[in-house]
């Protein structure tokens, strides 16, 4: 589509092919740069500029790369050659906050901490926290069905959907879910766009759950000598019965790039670090809990008094990936092992890092077995055949352990290749036979996900 | 399928023709009566026995009705004219339970109160207890997306199921999800099988997220003038941050059924009674923010001072049903509304049960704004015209309320008349044609569901 084209289909200052801005929308945060240009930008602001560019975009044949803030980590809004890229970021209107029925109806280009902020007037908030909380979309975290923190408790972006408005790949719009907690009427199709990386239809608005605000939190944070020990407290930890709203887990080496930044040389230095928040009306009976179950695998444990000397504690948490960015060049890594398996993925992690020759330090979600081995190299170098070996090793590794290739961040473009393998040819095959149900021109996101 | 022609794909023993053997299979607890007979009863003792029965009936056109205990209460495991009906309650083995991973391998016909019973040996439940708990299968339980009473608290069956081993249309077998905690490895086919009624294939095994077993439960009961006075007090505990594990509503006219059945005749009967139980580490905590949120509403609230008169607390609500049970022939109908709206949702039906004199109890899971409307006709008397007219008000008075045709019971052949004014003529043709890609000759559950 020229900008001459899009002139009679899409409204005045919507459609842009100004080449800055064109070029502000090509990437998202994976490092992945797509071959060749879009057409142009749509800027859209209502529902109906969706659907106007939907119905161009099917009538014409023209591909569709939906984009809210552009922070996905798997390649998923890199903007194709010869695509729309249709930017929802300013559809941003938090339409409604309902404290008796404990939810939000939102846009997508809604900043997903500012909808956290905004249930907090309420005594509410909503519970799912990616890391780019503060600057990533809701609607993209939909589209991802992203992760976070405090999944470890309250659980994934699909745990707190209820309901979905989204425009087909014809332009026709479509409610999926109801405003009820319950609902058995049909099937789960708000399930399944959630996580859907762009490629069933476009979400232009959603119901979401929000959750009483808990009125206490407690933090703990203990060094390790060795992974083996920090993942069994963990296991421990379930055993004993709580259920922590964070559980972070540092690897030895990202510890170390973290001291490292901080311009301190410990004396022994650990082999893990473990963060563990518990949250709600039992926070600190459960802190002491989980206090006398660390204390168990590791003498160094300490509880935060207060909520400044917590915010101390989660710092060094905080800190991983700044430190890591001062190193390098990142590639961050996503994939999930059953709980039980987390001891052993870091170990192997590690010891692919050493084959390989190519750093990788560990952030895990350890509550939910999702690791985060993050790739670093010099900071103009190319993620060569090298790095791709090191990321291959990995992500077989995890299916070994009867894991996935991803937790949270999607396949986007960057994890397409390993798809037969985790899912098996008839589940993926199945798979694209649903997609073209949704897309029978294959217009919305091409080439991305399954 | 003759059991002559079933002779070649069947072994010995499992498929019956036997009229008593089929006359136990035709039904299930909805009240449906299918006409015509189905050809017999496949009783499957392996995944290698459903996928011969698939075969089968994928190569002759022949339906298969699936079925695990029959407690259906929409009429989906009624066995339709000319179908096989496919028995999965010999597969009954709990295969695994993982304390480390908090999580179990069942077959889908165990019976969930016995998967709840095993987990506890760990320290660990199964969080999800739908009424019939103690009779039906997991495997019916996830077909269906099963509620129950800690729904308010736990979430429903979807909630709780990671992964499911699927027998789809042509026989062949497909594993969707893993055996972690989070997975955005492809569209969410385990949510899209989990409450498919059996349409999109046959859930042959499944792995179940398992909880901590609370240590703590606190129980309390309250007898208020009026409805919206107690739905009021449930909207309240919710504004008090307080997530109640269970918080059961029961109008006056189920409430005096059961002190009629008890021999007690009140001298002030109350407008409504709530059941509200709070459980983990905070128990009592919550119970007694709990017991001085109710005592804003109403001044007869009883807190359960030890487990045994939790128990007789809740004894008014487990008696509901079969109080209604003695007085006739029940339909148990099942409707969700938002939160807010129960109040609304209780009065409308009970207006609607005067304007129609057919007499309907409503039972309700008030913190999931989950209803049960119980219409009670003479034991021997068709669900007739006047039935299924009060039936529709209630339906209709539900979509008014932005609510949903069935909160946890499922659509089945009752309800598939309201589809359509409940998802919109584009959402259904959708799922329709989503079921064509499991399904394309028809053969699954035909004529249930969408």
């Amino acid at each position: 589509m020229s900008a001459a084209q899009a002139g009679p289909v899409l409204p005045d200052g919507v459609f842009s092919t100004d080449p800055a801005t064109v070029d502000a929308h090509r990437l998202d945060r994976s490092g992945w740069v797509p071959e060749g240009q879009p057409l142009g930008v749509a800027l859209a602001e209502s529902v109906a500029d969706v659907r106007a560019v939907l119905r161009h975009a099917h009538a014409t044949g023209t591909p569709v790369v939906v984009r809210g803030a552009g922070t996905g980590l798997s390649g998923g809004a890199g903007a194709t050659d010869g695509s729309i890229v249709l930017d929802l970021s300013r559809m941003n209107r938090i339409t409604e906050i309902s404290a008796a029925d404990q939810l939000a109806v939102v846009q997508p280009g809604v900043i997903t901490a500012d909808l956290d902020r905004a249930a907090g007037a309420y005594g509410l908030r909503y519970a799912p926290d990616p890391a780019s909380a503060a600057i990533s979309t809701i609607g993209g975290n939909i589209a991802t069905n992203a992760g976070g923190l405090r999944c470890a408790k309250y659980g994934v972006t699909r745990d707190s959907v209820l309901s979905l408005d989204v425009v087909l790949a014809d332009g026709d719009l479509v409610t999926t879910g109801h405003r009820t907690v319950k609902d058995v009427t049909g099937y789960d199709l708000t399930g399944l766009f959630t996580g859907s990386e762009g490629t069933l239809g476009v979400i232009v608005g959603a119901t979401v759950k929000l959750r009483p605000r808990p009125a206490r939190t407690a933090t703990l944070a203990a060094y390790f000598d060795d992974v083996a020990s920090a993942a069994a407290a963990v296991t421990a930890i379930g055993a004993a019965g709580v259920q922590p709203a964070v559980a972070e887990l540092l690897d030895a080496a990202t510890l170390a790039a973290v001291e490292d930044a901080n311009g301190r040389r410990p004396d022994r230095p650990a082999g893990a670090f473990l963060l563990v928040q518990t949250d709600g009306p039992a926070a600190e009976a459960e802190a002491a809990d989980v206090h006398a179950v660390l204390g168990a695998h590791t003498a160094r444990v300490a509880a935060a008094g207060d909520e400044a000397e917590g915010e101390r504690l989660l710092a060094v948490r905080r800190q991983a990936l700044p430190a890591l960015e001062r190193r390098g060049r990142v590639l961050i890594e996503d994939v999930a092992v059953p709980r039980s398996r987390l001891a052993e993925a870091v170990e192997e992690i590690q010891r692919i890092s050493q084959e390989t020759a190519v750093p990788v330090f560990t952030l895990a979600h350890a509550a939910d077995g999702n690791l985060h081995p993050i790739v670093v190299v010099e900071r103009d170098r190319e993620l060569d055949e090298d790095v791709w070996a090191a990321a291959d090793a990995i992500f077989t590794m995890a299916l070994a352990l009867g894991g996935t290739l991803t937790g949270e961040h999607g396949i986007g473009v960057l994890k397409r290749k390993w798809l037969g393998a985790d899912l098996g040819e008839r589940n993926l095959a199945l798979q694209r036979r649903l997609r073209a149900v949704f897309d029978p021109t294959g217009i919305l996101n091409p080439g991305k996900a399954v």
